[in-house]
């Protein structure tokens, strides 16, 4: 990686940085690293989403619509800048709370969600801290070193059939960039077989095994791969295309023969562990950079 | 339609037309289409695809793979140009057969059927029978009543909002006409939610269903539309995109508000059916032109 970070202006900027966390094990990896390059971290956990394993660091409890309270405790911790961290899974109803705040704001955040993709709404609520004077920040700029790297992260390296299907399925994530659709596809033997929409990768993923087992896609032994990017003029902030275990448990199902990230706007969730299953389960991992 | 066609030529091109039937109902119109227009026709229908109703014209059973069969016949017959209609379903292996032309040409036929799309097996027999000195005809040439018309075809007019959608969706196939992926999407809310792969059409209109039932698609009552077109450069001969009444009902379920094709280059199946369903059901229907 050829980026260029400069911790130290941190003190300067004064206060924590604040950890938004959501589902997964993602968050607290961003506040751990965080916390390894001297950043003072503070985090917000929302209930129903975040581990418990934010309990290692400092932390507060809030639920999704205490937005009152969210601010309220930034404040009185001085965070100024905050980092959001996690999927945003289906919240269960008893993890749901407004007030008067939340009561008040949140209508006009979730105001694109019928309208718009996933996007639409994070941007929203970006714009909305922002707009209530919160840099945020991405998680490249707090914890780089979750970031995909250039060239093979495992110990598989791809044949020149595997490459050229990624090759064509960059043109097809390029083709698409502008459009709000989704940021991954599987190419196999040529030909993008299954292209992402409102159903997420790992819907994708599963629908290639379908193929597979239904006899649609009559092919087999390890063939194909998952090719997953950034969107061109993606806000890196609100959503980094993430690959974790899960991913290479499904592309392995899937029997396809390798997964390809985009190098330095990816991330790898729990890498030691992804990587480890992608060798054992004989996939190729690739960060691939974008001309 | 502002096509210009000349069936009094068929007398100089001499002998019938070979229609060449696999599965649904579209076989039989595009023969009956055929003979209005004064076309002598003879089917070869395959059995266990072709429904029982080409027995209404002149007509002879082969099984697939019986390749030498299939020449014999139409020698027999003075056919020396043919259409090939309907869908290639899975067969049953006992509908499968293999005579000794079968046995030696075949593999060359289906060598590319591991390697790309459904397209390129169609192509390959194109070019074979081809090469057998026969000339393939598209079902734009002897039945163009079945083409889709430019404009409302149903009783139901599309919205703004879903005029809107339809040009995003055309957007994306647009995008996506260099490779050989789907030729088909669903865009919702400005957002295509839905890209068509290797699952096909119906399964694509499908997962659209469960996106909603399950949550993953948070809208309401009759709204989206499925585009529907050719691909760029596509051989029509082979495989003319084409809806029917099943897409209707599938769409219907998936609570879309319309269906757009291609105009001209696109077939409706069960056509007067097709659209009193899509009316009944209140969806609108759209032969659209394309730049």
């Amino acid at each position: 990686m050829k980026l260029t970070f400069a911790p130290q202006e941190d003190a300067a900027a004064g206060g924590p940085i604040g950890v938004l966390c959501f589902s997964g094990d993602l968050p607290t990896s961003v506040a751990g690293f965080a916390r390894e390059r001297g950043h003072d971290v503070f985090i917000i956990a929302f209930r129903g989403f975040a581990s418990r394993a934010v309990e290692g660091f400092p932390h507060t409890w809030v639920k999704l619509g205490q937005l009152g309270r969210l601010f309220r405790v930034m404040r009185g911790r001085s965070i100024r800048r905050i980092v959001i961290v996690g999927a945003l899974t289906r919240p269960h109803l008893r993890d749901l709370s407004l007030d008067w705040k939340g009561l008040r704001d949140i209508p006009s955040i979730l105001r694109t969600l019928r309208a718009g993709g996933d996007d639409s709404v994070l941007r929203s609520a970006v714009r909305y801290f922002e707009d209530h004077g919160l840099q945020v920040m991405a998680v490249s700029d707090v914890a780089p070193e979750l970031l995909a790297a250039e060239g093979q992260l495992g110990a598989i390296a791809p044949d020149a059939k595997e490459l050229s299907n990624l090759r064509i399925g960059m043109g097809v994530l390029d083709a698409l960039s502008s459009f709000d659709a989704g940021q991954a596809c599987v190419v196999l033997d040529g030909r993008p077989v299954a292209i992402e929409g409102a159903e997420g990768t790992d819907g994708m993923i599963v629908r290639v095994s379908e193929l597979r087992a239904n006899g649609r896609l009559r092919v087999s032994g390890p063939r194909g791969v998952l090719v997953k990017a950034a969107k061109r003029g993606q806000d890196l902030r609100v959503d980094l295309p993430t690959i974790g275990p899960r991913t290479i448990e499904l592309a392995a199902k899937a029997q396809l023969a390798g997964v390809a990230i985009e190098a330095g706007k990816s991330l790898i969730a729990e890498r030691e562990a992804c990587l480890a299953l992608a060798d054992r389960l004989g996939l190729f991992v690739l960060g691939v950079a974008r001309g």
